[in-house]
């Protein structure tokens, strides 16, 4: 039976607890090193590894224990026996509910970290006791986490989707398109912009498919599916380094399960051929 | 025949030609006041209002013409014959194309005002040419104009649907559920826990509808609807002053055609009504 995660941002008051550490140097998490698996801290305070938190943020409980969320300096002395592994790396490496856990912890630590200062006017950001929100003592400037709101559409054409290389990827690795949402569009207004500049074709029937928070470092990836309407694929140089059509049983290297990308494709491939209904 | 608006980052090199401004001082446009209707202003440069922006974004090209943001200081007095008006109160009162540019216009502005300097380190932050980003030239953090993704739920029961008024509301005003998405969850997550959270109940069968900017200052509202599963509404004493159903033929105040609430309201009564299909 899963254990229940309830968010909170005030931390319990006796601090006598055995509560989940999840603490990251460089967006990397500390957990035990115990080759093949990994397991997370469950500790009164992270003194006990001798480490020194540069920052930490109350998370929230799982089931009874609390959950504290610290940032390590990237000096910080890796304690021995454990390792600072990358969230992709740990994906079903640790428990699914300390895993989505540690989604929303090194958000919320970069966030910290990045908001020690008002944007405005350069002051030190005072936190709010009783919501995940910092506040200028200065200008009144508050700030919460930041998600960035990113679509990805899987186009498809009869039996075939359009599947793209970035130069940034895995050797080989090919993946539906993707791109982040800018002020004043709706999501499907950036989807059809997005497809747009990165290959030059038109699209028709968006369609919704599902929603992923994606944590590296901020994203919430926001799926479609698109029927292709016309144009030829011409490709944006400075992002893609080939585009092209792929029939559904015979792609390429594709992204991994964790990622909605994924789930697409997979969702795609599984559907029963279409076929014509029709002599028109 | 509708213009077309094409983003960019980069003016155009020759500064002689008349463009399109969007002044703003708190959040207020700077429009020619000619009772009922408002106009934007088309000018070479802002100093001929002479208005002193505090500082300038180029928005890109409406058809041929530029457009700029600007943000005006508080104390800017407000120009002969003009007027400076809310978003809210120009829709419709705006070309579509210019209303849907000061949405983008907004939000880049508050975007530019509160990341003046690094929230990590607090130097200041350097624009970045090509594209609607700035860096910190000391600690390398990067900044691009910040969405807050926020889902929205239509609640039907049979022919009733969940209302709720917020204290902030206008009086009489009630509208569907909203809330901001946390990191760490998708937005199904994100409508589950907001329900739960404001009025105890469960909800089944999410399924989206839609998306729309809302620039007040930065929300993305993404549509939802769901039906009732079980529990009591309990509303969340902080939030709300009064939630309860209203059936479809009987509904009190709602929000303004503007908003995806509306739409999402006007088509759940626009459905043809329920009728048994069968006696089980």
């Amino acid at each position: 039976m899963g254990r229940s995660f309830t968010p909170g941002v005030t931390p319990p008051s006796s601090p006598s607890q055995l509560a989940w550490w999840f603490a990251f140097s460089k967006n990397r998490l500390l957990v035990y090193d115990e080759s093949p698996a990994y397991r997370l801290p469950l500790l009164h305070d992270l003194s006990e590894l001798n480490c020194q938190p540069l920052r930490i943020q109350f998370l929230g409980h799982l089931d009874q224990q609390p959950c504290y969320a610290a940032e390590l300096s990237s000096e910080e002395k890796t304690p021995a026996g454990m390792a600072f592994v990358s969230l992709r790396e740990l994906y079903s490496q640790l428990d699914d509910d300390l895993f989505a856990i540690a989604g929303r912890a090194v958000q919320i630590v970069e966030w910290d970290r990045t908001h020690q200062f008002c944007g405005h006017c350069a002051t030190p950001m005072t936190q709010l006791p009783h919501e995940r929100a910092k506040r200028c003592p200065n200008c009144g400037l508050v700030n919460y986490p930041r998600l960035s709101p990113a679509v990805i559409v899987l186009i498809s054409r009869g039996e075939e989707i359009l599947l793209a290389r970035a130069a940034r990827f895995p050797t080989g690795m090919y993946s539906i398109l993707a791109g982040f949402v800018e002020p004043g569009e709706s999501l499907e207004e950036a989807i059809v912009r997005e497809v747009r500049e990165e290959v030059g074709i038109e699209i028709q029937n968006i369609r919704y498919f599902g929603s992923q928070p994606w944590p590296y470092p901020n994203s919430l990836m926001i799926g479609f599916t698109a029927d292709y309407a016309n144009g030829e694929i011409v490709i944006e140089p400075e992002e893609l380094v080939d585009a092209d059509w792929f029939h559904k049983h015979a792609l390429p290297q594709i992204p991994p399960k964790l990622s909605i990308a994924r789930k697409l494709i997979d969702w795609f491939v599984a559907q029963p051929s279409q076929r014509p209904t029709s002599f028109e």
